[in-house]
């Protein structure tokens, strides 16, 4: 809590809620929120507003009066548009039926904790990670056994024997976030199918969220398990709206989950926010048939943006920098800096620049920044000169 | 579930998911959903949609590129127009800082459950109830000790002695909804004084759903336990645009809180579902700023429409209503008709009105229908010419 100090009348708290933390990237959007002339970095969105057809659609929407409750699962026309979307970009099979639209990706989240655990249930997980993925699964009392990333020859890697090592007769589910947050590793096609054929063997729970999988480099190919498992398997794909269609503050997403599960899911949404907007739906609607193009530039400047902070950080003697092969954040070490909250605090007083530090994505983070690089590449490159200057 | 059976394969489902039913409006809505000329009056929202002002504020918001990630408890000038509106309306004396603005007045029951409940805490709640609120208690493990309303003299009536032998060592929290959905009981500003004086002198939470708090009828005052209590003591008032602006669809609602939970509540927020979209929110300040002359044409033609209830239900031999003193809902039984959801599905074949079935509020609801009267007078007259045939 950072000192703010819950007082004596509230014990009536949950502990579990008093022992999940703030989140550290509000912490230092906060801290810099109001200073003028920061690079804003440290959040996870571009510099864009939401492209204007799908905004209009939303606006059309409202103007026929479409602000009545609506589907619990999210309107037919999404679903469908979203299932078609999955199967064409990831060779997936997909029917409607298995997609339910969410309040955020994070909401699909914290819906499969709420789905999944009960207290005493772990849950291991690739670190570092979105700290929020972290909460989700500690709100509901459950149990994080983390497995880390290392840079080995100059890139992420995860040793996959070591993470179904971590997996014990309280393990209840694999999360795996690839492309990841925050460090732009992806796992390879082959380990996804080592991990397909653990979590069968073992009858785990594998969540996988997929929110960066259009964002990746290199001529990669774009990865989903929903290619590699059945419907009926113990599968739940996360995603959003959010990143590759730059609808950060629309809060939609969706989850795939098995059939059978529909009425389950459907019973959490009716108890969480009971549905999402039609009218923002309809704007998902035309983000989701209409926005290909939108897609394809917003994965251009990310990899443009990529090539730049690689070279421009990559020259900082100070710095460390793994090359991200995916999503659109760089996570690099600073040398002598083991404190990633005081640097990212001194970075945006000293520098005007904001980033989020490491620490916020567990202790395995901590002595990294982590940079977004979605953004317009002038801005970019005035963010990576008054870094390249206060780290040298 | 009501048959449809979990498989074997899905044992990884924490139970008390599988103990927390399917909504039984929701389910008579998709019952009746495709029926052509059922006038629906089973959920609780009226036919007009959201006025132009409302949503004109969110178009504009889209216009001006409000779309990035905004402030977790809300944006500052919905928090301040929230206080200043509860201290005009309801002489209470909140600060912005004890307002969060919520994905729902749901969200907001939902987020107060997460705080406040773990396995075997108790909520005593009166009851019948919204569903969703019992279910919001069940899905953390909370246990509900129900104490019912009874109709005496023709009116709903509370026991506030038997409802305060209900709190017993394991009991956390006194649930109170007034305006009362279903039922249309509002309870007086004596009672009220009696509870705040109970949950003090017993250190129990008060948890106040005022999402009725306007549509109080034949010139009772508007009263909220907020004008009661001081801002650190343990009462949490949730409310929500829904029902007094006509938002339903829109998913936007508050929660007031004891100042010192500010960072509690925003992590909860956070990991939930991050936040309400900006545009949102500049729609529901151009509600609350704007919206009174529509707020009393609501509470106008609602009063209007339970007269017409009252007086044309009422002379139906077989139907029992006592007279709903607030929100926008009738509460009747019929005689001989014990199965609430075999009566409601009949109603919709035979009838063409879609009622939400008694049992779906508790089982002190089952032998009652719930009928909404938030419609044009028209439209309103139409069905009960329809029920009145029907139940004769």
């Amino acid at each position: 809590m950072d000192g703010r100090a819950v007082p004596a009348t509230f014990t009536g708290v949950r502990p579990a809620i008093l022992g999940t933390p703030e989140s550290r990237i509000v912490e230092i959007f906060n801290y810099g929120r109001a200073r003028q002339g920061t690079i804003p970095l440290w959040v996870g969105e571009g510099d864009q507003p939401t492209a204007r057809f799908i905004c209009e659609a939303a606006e059309q929407s409202l103007r026929d009066g479409q602000t009545f409750y609506t589907y619990q699962r999210g309107i037919p026309p999404l679903r469908q548009a979203l299932a078609d979307y999955l199967n064409t970009q990831f060779k997936a099979n997909v029917s409607d039926e298995r997609v339910i639209v969410t309040g955020s990706g994070m909401q699909a989240l914290h819906l499969t904790a709420e789905l999944l655990l009960d207290p005493g249930d772990e849950v291991v997980m690739v670190m570092p990670v979105w700290p929020n993925i972290a909460a989700a699964v500690t709100l509901m009392g459950g149990v994080l056994r983390p497995v880390p990333l290392r840079i080995q020859d100059g890139r992420w890697h995860l040793d996959l024997d070591e993470l179904f090592a971590n997996c014990g007769p309280r393990t209840k589910a694999l999360f795996i976030n690839s492309p990841s947050n925050p460090t732009g590793w992806v796992m390879d096609g082959a380990d996804m199918d080592r991990v397909v054929e653990f979590v069968r063997r073992r009858g785990l729970w594998l969540l996988s969220d997929e929110v960066y999988g259009r964002l990746v480099f290199d001529g990669r190919p774009q990865e989903s398990f929903l290619s590699r498992m059945e419907p009926e398997e113990r599968l739940i794909v996360i995603n959003s709206f959010s990143k590759n269609w730059q609808m950060t503050g629309w809060r939609v997403g969706w989850a795939v989950i098995p059939p059978s599960l529909g009425q389950l899911w459907e019973n959490l949404v009716q108890y969480n926010t009971s549905g999402v907007a039609e009218f923002m739906q309809r704007a998902a609607v035309a983000a989701i048939t209409q926005g290909e193009p939108l897609v394809r530039s917003i994965v251009a400047q990310c990899e443009a943006g990529r090539d730049l902070v690689v070279e421009r950080l990559g020259a900082v003697p100070r710095v460390r920098l793994a090359r991200p092969e995916g999503a659109f954040y760089a996570f690099f070490a600073v040398e002598g800096e083991p404190d990633s909250l005081a640097l990212a605090k001194r970075l945006v007083d000293e520098a005007g620049v904001g980033l989020a530090p490491g620490v916020a994505f567990g202790e395995a983070g901590e002595g990294y920044q982590r940079m977004c690089f979605a953004i317009s590449p002038a801005k970019l490159a005035e963010a990576l000169d008054r870094l390249a200057a206060a780290l040298t």
